[in-house]
């Protein structure tokens, strides 16, 4: 897995900075927050509100999930940027359900009385199918070991009708200390709070996770003027990492990303990024795929395969989706910060695979 | 109200445009896609995945929901964004349960046989409150008449635990011609449909609504460069109504973003944004508020109250606060397209309201 020192300060969904408000255990003092909040301080086993449960043998967590109309794309398909979101509501509620969330965004109580937040070092989803709007899914998250000071957290989501498995994730955190920003070791009182929750089972095996290589300025698309907004900003003061896949994606052509989907995404987080950081985003299609500029050239070993037109208008709905499926599209991507100086600094590095629609019209029955 | 000549193709929330697959009963062949929907055909009175209720004697919709962690801004409470996706969600929802929604984006079966969509022409939402990360919160939803062509959709939304009333809305909505982009009639089976539902309770009384004047270019704060994302797309293949708001916000300062609450907009909509189009966003404080230009800079009618310095240090939990809240901060906003040629067309008119914020410490016990 990642190493713990290849991550910078990226806090991501589950970490922590409210410190503000007072646990109400210590000093007796009850804010109107934590009244309207209302996080358990035991461990609960239903939450009809989230409508989530305990599964795994009490240590895993499972919500049912309404596609809502907001969460679709123009093709009524849920966006990659509203799945990385479940995962981290998910996440949450499964440390909301354990007891043991503190005044923070995802911390523990033993993480808070030491100072420290979660910080995510890597992420791999795989989508084989997109839910759609209104469509009824179940997520189910759970946590395991992750070396000495690590956590590994992985999702599964289903069709609730009919147990279909759509996604997979699998991730890594570690501790980063708040003000210092450096990573830290798990503390004992932390580990003794969360190990009781990890369990084996693995949503994704990666046996021999392979190196994401690192873009220099001749990548073939490059996207300079990304400024983070007001609302890109989450709890931590910080760029979400899911606006992060937003910058990647960005850069892919929008004729590309018409007639593909998005089946696989890893990221790697290096630092975070915050709200005056001006963002560049690189990404290069691999040279085993088929390059895209404007309009759609092909490379020659899929024109050995066939010898024809491969204009998409042909490819669609043909026998030719046999071999972009033995032979997925992918792309390297890059995230770095756009100094002043010529230091660029790393925020994220990412490898997306893609494979060809099946057609452009949504939901045709093929 | 708005009179429905004002308003050209803006599509929002609540319409229509996929034809592509016929409802069940036409021609008895199911999709997929209508297996996973599962649409109701009939009304239904309880939705317990989507937590929803039938209310107001029969025709009102009540949903709960739980505040998701990415729904809030950086100092944890729910942005006016998802406040705006919360409405058009739960305005889905009450069509859905209703069993009139055809295959499309909130249009009846009447609707879709006379190829017509909804256009929203207003909107006003009034937030006394915003909710917090983990709060549950009640949404009331319900419609009525609005002239002979037109329908009301308000809105309520209200603590679940305390029954504190958090916000309320209202917006007035017409018929377009999904081919020609006309707006239309209402036809009379459409009006069958849907005028059983309809309600006299108002969650805002606007007698004598106020104009909204048009900027021009001489305005204080330009954003010239926005184009829409595909991500600002909805299923109408045109930029959701709630991406106008986030770029009338963006032209105010940070500054007057940290230490003020948006308390109160309107929306009068005008015509569509399709995906290519680039946008331009214009915003006037209004003279009897504070103009602020980089710091912070005084209207005379407040230093006269006064004459302390009016620093925000100083205004923060000093009793300067009440004069405040007796001359609330305005805004005039203008979207509109920026063409090639002269001419600009308008997509929308927008008048926010704010309030200084109490205290810049999140949740302080003031």
């Amino acid at each position: 897995m990642t190493k713990p020192d290849a991550v910078l300060s990226q806090t991501s969904g589950v970490s922590a900075t409210f410190t503000s408000v007072a646990p109400v255990s210590e000093n007796g003092y009850i804010s109107e927050e934590q009244v309207r909040q209302n996080i358990p301080t035991k461990k609960q086993f239903v939450d009809s509100h989230r409508q989530g449960v305990i599964i795994e043998g009490g240590v895993g967590y499972r919500q049912t999930v309404v596609i809502r109309s907001y969460e679709v794309g123009p093709d009524k398909t849920t966006t990659i940027e509203s799945i990385l979101n479940f995962f981290q509501e998910t996440a949450l509620n499964h440390v909301w359900m354990s007891g043991l969330l503190s005044n923070g965004f995802g911390a523990t109580h033993g993480m808070m009385r030491n100072n420290l937040i979660w910080v995510v070092s890597r992420m791999h989803v795989q989508v084989d199918r997109y839910p759609i709007w209104g469509e009824i899914i179940e997520i189910d998250t759970w946590v395991g070991a992750s070396g000495k000071n690590g956590m590994r957290r992985d999702w599964l989501i289903r069709s609730q009708a009919t147990g279909v498995v759509f996604a997979r994730a699998t991730s890594t955190w570690v501790m980063m200390n708040k003000k210092t920003r450096r990573l830290s070791k798990m503390p004992e009182e932390v580990m003794a709070e969360i190990s009781p929750w990890f369990i084996e089972k693995q949503a994704i095996k990666e046996d021999n996770p392979e190196k994401i290589l690192k873009l220099d300025c001749k990548a073939t698309y490059v996207n300079s003027d990304s400024k983070p907004k007001r609302s890109d900003l989450d709890m931590n003061q910080h760029v979400n990492n899911v606006k992060y896949v937003g910058w990647m994606l960005e850069t892919i052509p929008d004729s590309f990303l018409e007639s593909h989907l998005l089946s696989s995404i890893i990221l790697e987080y290096r630092r975070e990024c915050g709200s005056s950081d001006i963002v560049q985003s690189l990404s290069e299609p691999d040279d085993e795929g088929i390059i895209l500029q404007e309009g759609i050239e092909c490379d020659s070993h899929i024109n050995f395969l066939n010898g024809l037109s491969l204009a998409s208008e042909i490819l669609e709905g043909s026998g030719l989706l046999g071999s972009f499926s033995k032979a997925p599209l992918r792309f390297t991507h890059l995230l770095q910060i756009d100094g002043r100086d010529s230091r660029k600094e790393e925020i994220a590095r990412g490898r997306t695979t893609w494979k060809k629609k099946f057609s452009s019209m949504p939901f045709s029955p093929s």
